[in-house]
């Protein structure tokens, strides 16, 4: 079942990236909530590939389609089934990597685990998978957000060497994310990542960078001791994007050089409960969380397909000259964003139900 | 089943910081594996409190018995029950945290989730609940042993702000990790790093840091695409050890500032199968193994709870001064090593068995 | 996630009766598998409404159509998406039950748990969801059959108080039982169940009865000691499936009235290993397979939704006077037996990845 | 994790019949229920060896130990740690079986699945492997009982061919049931039963039987669609029991005779919601829990260990006389009435915690 996520809210993936479409199951999502295909349809276009120059090519329109668990708008609380058909799909794109696998991607794995391969792009392993996730993310959003008020909020903070400079995780809305096509709420770094992406893209190359998440209005008392812990479960479905390589919640590896004096976040008194002064703890105290905003980061490596002459070796061991012609992003990053919400939301979704 | 983890092979903790004993049942060990309580001891020890002056002077012997699941020195495939009895236990040490939660801990999260809280330490979310861990881990490694000549090896690679020079991830072995109480293998960093908790201590503070883990000869094709990606089990399991906060594989957050071009792992014959030149990817590839080394990185935070006074707010938001008598270690680097050993065999063993 | 099933061959169904369509996505089935729609229609037109006479005369062509899993022909490992669309849907013929719950049907249940209720049909309650059970059941048994030579035959042994005489175990073929409508290979005992469903319909009534299936050429080894015993896994299977009320293995309830020495097995060789003289064991023992035939008898109720004036109560518990107009089954035993073997299958492909 | 049940309320059981004890994780028992040893001593000492004349003269003081999850005589939220010692062990007794499997028993199937066998008694197989369900079943029913008032009662309703009178499954208690050792609250009934238990152990032979089980007061709406039915989880916990053959809930297989016009429940007001006026569904439509108690009948065949003599073949399949001498129930019935409803309640906790 490694294409499903989840206990009580689960999520199931499918689909090839050059076959006939993709999509999600979403089961366990209570009944009585209101959703609709618009519901999904916004975050499935800032995923969409096309979207800006900083992008793939490739145009899909992904456009979802609902074909259970819904009547009169409501959820039924049975099985949600969202497609997504694809269109401009060319296999012949990726006959160079029959006979070599690309370096730093699936191919290799993939040809090994399963002696066969999908003949075209990285089957499950390619980018067109998170379609998927967002699908079935737009759900778990939908929910919390009606539910709970819950705010989940991700942007772009590095892409290679250029770091935004911090970003406000209480107001940041997905609209100012949005301002630019790189999705970092600084301009004038964005303006410099956008150059970046370009240059790399023109040179046949890629770059990689990090991506942070805020969720707030979480209650307190989500996530489960020992195992389940929320940011375990937050970290496998990072780590379960394609191209992450790191996560990190609240202080993260900068903390580790902090005295635990300077690090421990006081509690105080907001409202009725308690809050802390700081939030070095990114929302979460021994796994569960404890009512401030949940920050985590992201890493992405660059792009592992890249347009650049590649020496390296074929499936045979002898060495082989790759020049891909596969549509690809120079850059993940901004498309990640979207699906790294996503995820949070389905993290959140089914630990608010096991919770309940 | 939030104390139990692994699918084919499961390990579930139990027991209480201050209460009878702790320890773990394992279910899923295939039969005829030899094991005995010396395949066990060993972890324990290197995580036993007490072990040197850099750690908790609480005084406990950590002797594994085994209930179940073996006869005549041999696996039944039955579950194998591992007790280990508390010994040094004084609940009365935590009786000033009774109207004030501790900073950065789990108090607070676990008195608003449960209601109760077990009166002494932090239960569940206690550094001694990861006895369990170790445990289930040395089976998980007596089985990766003997049947893949898998070899694990953790280390502490910085302490606050001292980091160790770079270690060489294929020839690292315990007996050289454990040649100094801090267990880093770069002596001169090591003696930096001692001289560094001390003061803490000293202090009434305490420090935070990293800990490095390699897994080597790992077969090709353990892992499974999409959510069970070899890299997000291995987040999990380590996100949820008691103060982690951060997890990356291979290049990690580091990996993000470099270009596709120069981060790419080349492939090259190695022997009858395809190695990489370089290893960014840190063993995995699309989620699954390619057989070069796991590599990974986890970081720590400052324990959070320290002697010295800390001005924070009690359970009802009033101003509350806190001094802590319990005895805690200034930083738990040293002995988090076997615990990161533990849940990286843990995740190995079962990926192994699912890929079977 | 109630609507799945299966640890490593997973099967997740979806779809309302009066919906877009039905299905279920496969995961975990292992790549390689030479598969395609003409593997699966045959069993989905055995449970067609509208093939005979005795069934329900709602049309449904029911083509099944693979979306994802499948490239040249074989599986990828990755998961199955198989659709049904619906065609023939009515939900007004269900308007009298939206003041007054069918007696002994979900509509009451469903009600109370969910707040909303599928307006037509029984939503995930009507017997329309067993199509996804079909498409997920072919596959299994096309794996089944592939790779282990796995023989599944399911046939209808009673209806209401006729019996069919016994029938060979050993080497029922599905053509035989296919014979007729009734699917009963007792071909006098069929003539006289088919004029008892008929004039049951007549009377606006139903009939229940028994369905017998045999698994041939299992392996020895399959089914896990305790909780996931063969016999447990397919007991559940069956009790899942609409209308059934009842599961025995091997000698069942009969087999209380006997003593030890008469019911034991005793072993015989039988080629290179050990078989049994007798199998009122029904090829199980200790909850794992023997290597004899499974058989097990399941029973199920007569249709709960009939055309007869029923006295019964609304929600509000006033009274009410019951006449449905929707299209059912007078007897659902015919087309329960591909459902049967479907479950059958689903369970045996779980069971002989996770023993592998 | 076949030795692990329940999704949220998880129960995993560990230990073999002659090693050093056997026992039982709880894990997802909520916090703050109240729960001390002698909660769970009754239900042991009723399925406790040597309590009458009609049971083996095994002898076991079964004496439970609560290890942890509990402090001042709470549940604390964290798994419950269950420990019960053997002391009467005698492997020797088993010698007879290390050339020859014993016939209907696991002895061959173990030994096929897993190359080496317990060498004593049939290890996990054994029936003293129940001793961890009626620990966890213990925990189940406080929950259940302190929460909602259930209360579950089984009693044997037939042994051989010695049926009991139809009992009232409304009033049925267990000091009722329990005032004969075959815990049949047919009184008549229970003579002959007796007798009959102690002809079949003079004969060196053994009889089956039937436990009938009822669940009143379970709230209304529990068990999941399709494949979590409440029919289907409570059929996979009885049929995991060992000896169990058979299910059967509400009316079961002779309600496969009855057309649906005299099958139906038909609704009726009763206080505030609807109950039916009959109970052929045995508490349950759809999969759901409808209000109405919960009833069920598990069949269990005539205990497979005899004294007398059976040719059989040895593991080689060569012709074999065995003749056993370890110490066995001739009738597993009276023993098995507690086992049974310590899986009902196993099943309705984790069901109700699911629902929740």
């Amino acid at each position: 079942m490694s294409s499903s996520t989840g206990m009580i809210f689960s999520v199931s993936t499918f689909g090839e990236s050059h076959g006939a479409g993709v999509g999600a199951v979403v089961d366990g999502c209570p009944a009585g909530l209101l959703l609709c295909e618009s519901d999904i349809q916004g975050q499935l276009d800032r995923r969409r590939p096309g979207q800006s120059d900083l992008t793939t090519p490739r145009s899909e329109e992904d456009k979802v389609r609902i074909l259970s668990g819904i009547e009169g708008g409501k959820t039924l609380g049975s099985p949600i089934l969202l497609v997504v058909e694809n269109e401009d799909t060319r296999p012949g794109d990726y006959s160079e990597t029959i006979q070599t696998p690309r370096p730093s991607h699936a191919d290799y794995t993939y040809r090994m685990k399963y002696g066969v391969s999908s003949s075209s792009g990285g089957g499950r392993a390619s980018a067109r998978e998170t379609v998927g996730r967002v699908l079935g993310g737009s759900v778990a959003e939908k929910l919390l957000s009606d539910k709970h008020g819950i705010e989940i909020v991700a942007w772009v903070s590095s892409v290679g060497e250029i770091d935004a400079a911090d970003v406000s995780v209480k107001d940041m809305v997905r609209t100012d994310v949005d301002k630019n096509a790189v999705r970092c709420p600084d301009s004038a770094a964005a303006v410099e990542m956008e150059s970046a992406i370009k240059a790399a893209r023109e040179d046949g190359d890629s770059l990689g960078g990090v991506v942070t998440c805020v969720c707030r209005n979480v209650a307190v008392g989500w996530g489960e001791p020992v195992f389940d812990k929320m940011e375990a479960r937050l970290a496998a479905a990072m780590l379960s994007i394609p191209a992450a390589k790191g996560f990190e919640v609240g202080s993260g590896f900068a903390g580790t050089r902090m005295r635990g004096s300077a690090h421990n976040d006081m509690f105080v008194k907001k409202g009725d409960v308690l809050g802390t002064v700081t939030n070095r703890s990114g929302g979460i105290q021994g796994g569960i969380t404890n009512g401030e905003p949940i920050v985590m980061r992201i890493a992405f490596k660059p792009t592992a397909s890249i347009a650049a002459t590649q020496k390296t070796a074929d499936y045979h061991g002898g060495p082989a000259v790759l020049e891909l012609k596969g549509r690809h992003d120079p850059c993940v990053l901004p498309r990640a964003v979207p699906v790294v919400e996503a995820m949070a939301a389905i993290v959140l979704a089914d630990m608010s139900l096991i919770a309940d």
